[in-house]
């Protein structure tokens, strides 16, 4: 059954069955807000055939419907972990074209339920309606106490700088879908690991959590990686008017690659939804060893407002090279 | 300039003009949530060509971009209205066509703002990118006292069911838009009151604002008329588990006319984003009186679960047309 064929009542009531049943609500959904916290509120849009390949908008295949919407909801709670904040729920605003199956809309709801359960958040509702080309809007709820919200502009010159986990691997599970021929030379076990990067993205929640641990609120500045670890340090520098340098054999990058393949993909690469904090020296080590996944320190912030990249004995400033220009041709 | 020629970066400074400062945040928002209220939580998705015609999808021009963006905002005002809530804010998922003016963007979020303006509220933020189709997918939240809040689910059978204002006008208006031959046969006064109805819907929180002035807080269920005034009573009708008998002499329809035309775009036409709400003979005139736009009372909830239309001494069920069945082909 396409929505073509199916009524937007009928639509709506298979849709419910993904959603929080305990929002009561008809217009909106209906909840307590948090005690003592502030609340932040985020949108992402995501778009068949720029974000993700479905196969509707052009012939490749990147992912499934189930994939898309576990990226979706991960993209959207990596927005959340990078203010150190907790999810409350999210709403769904989706358009998707007539000729469109239900199983796949359905499959989209599943991997966004899926992903908003693993971590402790639900669907609040939505919308759907038709539109010659599928895309997805998500809009997510998150709370924290005012002192464990992480902004850009709180860094200050001794901070060291703080990659939560492995950077490239997205770029490098996309590259292998894109690239089939190059992707049968990878190893098995690696391909699987990067392309479950790229389709299975995990927000950081877990270091935010622990971060709510420590007593008193450490002093954190930072975001999320989703738009590449060099665009991170340097928009996290940009906010906060200091430099900073790294060290390139310190960046955490992916086994196999030519060098400065997986360099260039750590840095630009997008999408590994890591978070990369600035904070004391006293508590990063700590953090690094809770958070997994080559979690390391990769540098430190300097009071000169210039970001360099220590390579070797080579010191370069880090360039501001986009991985994605939405609206570029 | 196109949103091809401009980067991302310079597109969000640009929009940032239109969203509210206060509301420092990087990856999201962040705002103090209401004391002591429940808050509300809904989407609303709008596509070019579907829910508007800005003539990028087709040769049709039923509205400026300024008016998508009002009318988008009042849509999504209307929803909190008919949770009896007051807005807080909301954020804007928008795609659009790489050829697409970037004034055409900024005129939208004009509109948008405009809207949140007139009715006290701001955008927070939001997010935009690249797709085939312009759509807009807005987030919004509200709060409310628990006791303030209006569902469909509460009407009792003794209630009064009162319509907020004129049914029928949006309908008119478009079809104005449409049918310019037939509109040119209009007064002009009547036709710019319909077109205005179309284009610059008014989201009646003046309605809720009087309700919760009200001690102690009447026992109210009800929604907004977005899908028509049928379905609005039907809907309430079936949540509450109740009845009606509606009188079509008493819907305020539009003038001029054909009677039958009149009743019908007023049941069906939709998009009037008024309230119809069911409450207690005790307060109905009061509201009425305050709601002006030619409110009334329509008739009252019967515990026969069926809705039926007075018309002259004809009483028959009340037809469930839908105006708009978004995936219908």
């Amino acid at each position: 059954m396409t929505l073509g064929d199916c009524g937007e009542h009928q639509l709506i009531e298979r849709l419910r069955f993904y959603c929080a049943p305990s929002m009561i609500g008809d217009d909106a959904a209906v909840f307590a807000p948090p005690q003592d916290q502030q609340m932040v509120f985020s949108t992402d849009v995501l778009v068949d055939g720029v974000h993700f390949s479905l196969g509707m908008a052009s012939p490749v295949v990147t992912m499934t419907p189930f994939d898309v919407g576990w990226r979706a909801a991960a993209a959207n709670l990596s927005d959340i972990a990078a203010m150190g904040a907790t999810p409350i729920g999210m709403t769904v605003g989706m358009a998707a074209p007539s000729h469109c199956p239900v199983a796949v809309i359905e499959d989209i709801y599943q991997g966004l339920a899926a992903c908003c359960h693993t971590y402790g958040t639900a669907i609040f509702g939505g919308d759907t309606c038709r539109s010659g080309v599928l895309s997805l809007s998500i809009s997510i709820l998150g709370a924290a106490p005012p002192e464990r919200l992480i902004y850009r502009h709180t860094a200050r010159p001794g901070d060291l700088i703080l990659a939560t986990g492995l950077h490239g691997a997205a770029r490098a599970g996309l590259e292998c879908l894109l690239q089939p021929e190059w992707a049968a030379t990878v190893p098995t076990e690696l391909r699987q690991l990067w392309v479950h990067a790229h389709q299975h993205p995990q927000p950081r929640l877990d270091v935010v959590q622990w971060l709510w641990q420590q007593s008193p609120a450490p002093r954190v500045s930072g975001m999320d990686s989703s738009d590449g670890l060099a665009d991170a340090v340097l928009q996290i520098c940009a906010a906060s008017g200091v430099g900073a340098i790294l060290s390139a054999e310190a960046i955490p990058k992916v086994p196999y690659l030519d060098p400065e393949q997986a360099l260039a993909w750590a840095l630009y690469g997008g999408e590994d939804f890591e978070l990369v904090l600035c904070l004391p020296p006293a508590i990063a080590p700590d953090l690094c060893a809770m958070a997994g996944n080559h979690a390391a320190i990769l540098g430190e912030i300097t009071a000169t407002p210039e970001v360099l990249l220590q390579q070797g004995k080579a010191l370069r400033p880090l360039q501001h090279q986009h991985t994605f220009q939405h609206f570029s041709r």
